[in-house]
């Protein structure tokens, strides 16, 4: 049995990935996986998705070339939760940060300041093909 | 306005948090949180979620002793997800390890090692109260 049978899926068949870079620990995104992008993901050792707002299942990288190639799967104890490590090919984001999570709130959350630096534009990721 | 004001919640109202240990790097959960939950997250620099099975507000620790001070809060570039550092009292999964996700996959996901060390059992944590 696989451990994809012990998983459990939200109403819509899905389940979130959490992404990880395998060397820095820096959490780099999350995404929406089903059994098929997960299925794809474990025999290419690459991040496939499902797209919630596009309906579309889709390759982390096909139009950046930003990859991730996975180092290793883990699930949490509720099976409901993946966690991903990778080798992130530049910008994970975008927006062309390293991570999409990129921006912190200061105090209470009125003012929120960008934690990294913006590696390239989305033009210049996006542009290029 | 807040950041708060930025973010996108499912139909629920719901946000998920993935918390990460703020010195190790380690992912030690995901769980969700509604409006309310995060502003207290906020204001008490302690994790607040939603439990959507229990359809309960919850302090994290509150019955294990085992809390988390929040260091940083950060969200994504599409506003629907939260990434929250901690400092993490000892074991952040009600199954006495560290992280939730101690579970990895081998090869094509027909087995599973743990990876990593059980710091209590369950009944350690929840008999001592």
């Amino acid at each position: 049995m696989s451990f994809i049978d012990q998983l459990k899926w939200t109403s819509e068949g899905l389940i979130p990935a959490i992404v990880q870079d395998h060397r820095t620990g820096r959490v780099l995104m999350m995404a929406w996986m089903n059994r098929a992008s997960l299925e794809k993901t474990v025999e290419t050792r690459r991040t496939w998705f499902w797209s919630r707002s596009r309906g579309k299942f889709w390759m982390k990288g096909e139009s950046s070339g930003h990859v991730q190639v996975v180092h290793d799967i883990a699930f949490d104890c509720d099976g409901d939760t993946l966690l991903i490590q990778v080798e992130q090919t530049g910008a994970a984001c975008h927006e062309g940060y390293r991570s999409c999570f990129f921006r912190s709130i200061e105090g209470s959350g009125e003012t929120v300041r960008v934690s990294e630096a913006q590696l390239e534009t989305p033009e210049a990721i996006y542009g290029r093909k």
